[in-house]
């Protein structure tokens, strides 16, 4: 079944902009449409938040909550009367016709919502790809959501407590080996704070095991960890991961992820607790007429982000294959999805306008990572830092940043708090399954 | 297979106490005896947290964190090396033979570990009673653990944000009715508030309903609300809770709950979202022999609270049967479940120590109940208070009993600044599902 869907204000002679996930890219795009006249903007995703992925870790990691870094996409839009947020799956675009359907995950299935639009932006992220090895997903999660995060979470706390239920030193091993496959900024970033957390915030809390005598192993498949930085920060960042205790095991390919745990270098690294933070792919989003996508399966867009024939459609951030200079494609990074959701967004009021569009332009601000609580890498532009004053500049930017994405200083004072001093705040371990019986219908299907 | 689990203390000729729960008695019983010479205690309990359940409501309707009215168990107890705390299910208990066997969820569940006590402390509460219709659970769920509260939450959330995808209003009505099915303080408490957010906190969000004119109906079998305080105090209840808008249904006896809504008083209320608040039966747990329990499974014990025969043996909490006056059974009230557990504790100290032991004395606190944000009712002996003066008791006694809980002045701050000023922190609707794929194999089962 399919239902028309009507905007209330469509009768009003306004024109409709859709847009398509409220990541970075897509939530400043509708900021920016937000108090457009003679606009009324649909802003659709799947999910009811938008999360802000850079500290994403520090919740797979126990150290803040998940509505630290996510906020409710529709909390953000309380006074633009402009903007509809609509908690749902696209599930099919037609571009000559210059409509999207779309599902509620709870809605039965077949029913399908057509909205029309006058004006599209497509900003669907990115996803995992495990290099055709979908079958490995199980039992190494990514990091790309708040569900993600605390399915982390879980198995890193999980692991401990098991192993102080094994009386037998040797069956305890593969459940005191974490495993992190993948040495960019958020493997780094993770291998550092487990190894970190396991020597210091639980490190008394057990009394079979020694927390402090977990391992923990970050695998690359490169030469060097951070591989987009200057090669003098990977090895500082390999220096201070060591310093923390973690084994650095770079140029090793991963051949198999199963329930015993890691196959790389020729061996088998029993584990337990393995995550993956190797590589993504673009999200799958059923297109008609099919855009040409590169080989990350990004979409490739014209110089506007517009698509190459639709200048109605822009896609933008990590979904879209951008020129920053000839042959140089931008980095997947949030500063470049802010700006190009914003780019999208003004191009829209100018063909409103019947102004020229602009040529998209990237303003490179630079790339970080922090290892453990107290050292980092920066680099930007001709700066290069690390240690703790790099550590010191990623904390500043994060907490501008996150000024913004709050709007709130309390909100921001109480991360600080919760940042500095309360690291362990969020170690529950909670389970997917809440029914006490536990045999019966699933969570969820009462809705269907 | 079956590991006898040898204590490393043992050896020493350290007395071994298991204690099974670490809800509030418990834990309770835990702290009295954790510096005690002479002893080892082993807690075990099927979380890896403690919850503190009268705020557990909060995080049913997105006011409070999960961490922020939960802790880890063994962060009570870093300083206390005589405790050990370990995860995991009691499969049974064998009290002539003064052993337990327990399962670690993670384990394969026919690994059994095998331990043994001198003194045992059972303190594993209660479960949610649907009176026979264990099938309804799916449509109802109850609101006794951490992962019930985000349950709910979920549901309530959902169901705003799936209303808002339905153009026609008629559809849409059983997306905006809730119910919650018992009038006891939990069911007060939940309905008020799930009221009171409508036409707050959420109101302006939506641009298709209206979320104040959502309808909250609260079920209850007996003529009356908050049947266990006195009429006066039911009245104000009910008439604050009309004031916000909750429909209350007395006398009236729900016949069926299933997946389009409750059928009560000879009437179907279509809804997707309903709370289950009615009733509660002790846990279940394997004890041989088995002891006597009341109408409502509790384990008669006796004026000390240890097992009948059992001397050595204590049920203490909602799990126990206790009488306060001849006919007048203990309630299955926080106050009380940690008065009990301080007094088994007490009485094993005093068997160490060949000392008679104490018979447990009731002190009753008085009990209490929240509707809304700014209303509350609250009786203690022959005080009554209603109103904003109740209110404010509440508030006052639930600071000072969470500055005990979490031991810390800055974990209170908080909570008070996130109870105050930040309602639309935890308004995440997130999933039991983290995978992309969604078809693969069920997270969790790695470990088996």
């Amino acid at each position: 079944m399919t239902i028309r869907y009507t905007h209330p204000a469509s009768a009003s002679g306004d024109k409709i902009i859709l847009i398509i996930g409220a990541g970075f890219a897509g939530l400043n795009a509708a900021k920016v449409l937000a108090n457009q006249p003679g606009v009324q903007v649909i802003l659709i995703d799947k999910k009811n938040h938008h999360v802000f992925q850079p500290l994403l870790y520090q919740v797979a990691t126990a150290a803040l909550n998940p509505s630290d870094v996510a906020m409710t996409i529709r909390s953000q839009f309380t006074r633009s009367e402009r903007v509809a947020v609509h908690w749902g799956i696209v599930t099919a675009v037609n571009l000559d016709e210059k409509y999207v359907t779309a599902s509620d995950t709870s809605l039965a299935l077949e029913t399908h919502i057509e909205v029309h639009y006058d004006y599209l932006i497509v900003a669907c992220g990115v996803q995992h790809s495990y290099f055709g090895h979908a079958e490995w997903e199980p039992f190494a999660p990514g990091l790309k959501t708040i569900e993600h995060a605390t399915e982390i979470r879980r198995r890193y706390l999980a692991a401990f407590e098991r192993a102080e239920n094994i009386p037998d030193p040797a069956e305890r091993e593969p459940y005191l080996t974490f495993v992190v496959v993948g040495g960019g900024p958020t493997g780094v970033e993770l291998a550092g704070a487990m190894a970190e957390i396991s020597k210091t915030v639980i490190v008394n809390d057990f009394r079979h095991i020694d927390p402090s005598q977990a391992r923990v192993l970050l695998i690359e498949a490169g030469p060097r960890v951070l591989p987009a930085f200057a090669e003098e920060l990977s090895k500082k960042a390999e220096r201070d991961l060591c310093a923390l205790g973690v084994e650095v095991l770079t140029s090793t390919r991963v051949d198999q992820v199963g329930p015993e745990g890691v196959s790389a270098g020729g061996r088998l690294i029993p584990s337990h607790c393995v995550v993956w933070a190797a590589g993504v792919e673009a999200a799958k989003l059923n297109l008609t007429p099919t855009p040409q996508r590169d080989r990350a399966g990004r979409i490739l867009v014209g110089p506007s982000l517009s698509l190459p024939d639709y200048p109605n459609v822009f896609v933008v951030g990590d979904m879209a294959a951008v020129e920053a200079s000839p042959g140089q494609v931008v980095p997947g990074v949030a500063p470049a999805a802010i700006q190009e959701g914003r780019s999208a967004a003004r191009n829209i009021i100018n063909l409103l306008g019947a102004k020229p569009v602009e040529r998209f332009r990237y303003r490179d601000k630079g790339t970080m990572a922090t290892i453990g609580k107290k050292r980092a890498v920066v680099e930007s532009g001709k700066i290069k830092l690390a240690g703790v004053i790099a550590w010191f500049a990623w904390l500043v930017i994060h907490i501008l940043f996150l000024v913004g994405f709050k709007n709130r200083i309390a909100v921001l004072l109480q991360w600080i708090w919760s940042y500095l001093f309360s690291k362990r705040g969020a170690r529950l371990i909670t389970d997917e399954n809440w029914q006490t019986a536990g045999a019966a219908a699933k969570p969820g299907s009462q809705a269907k």
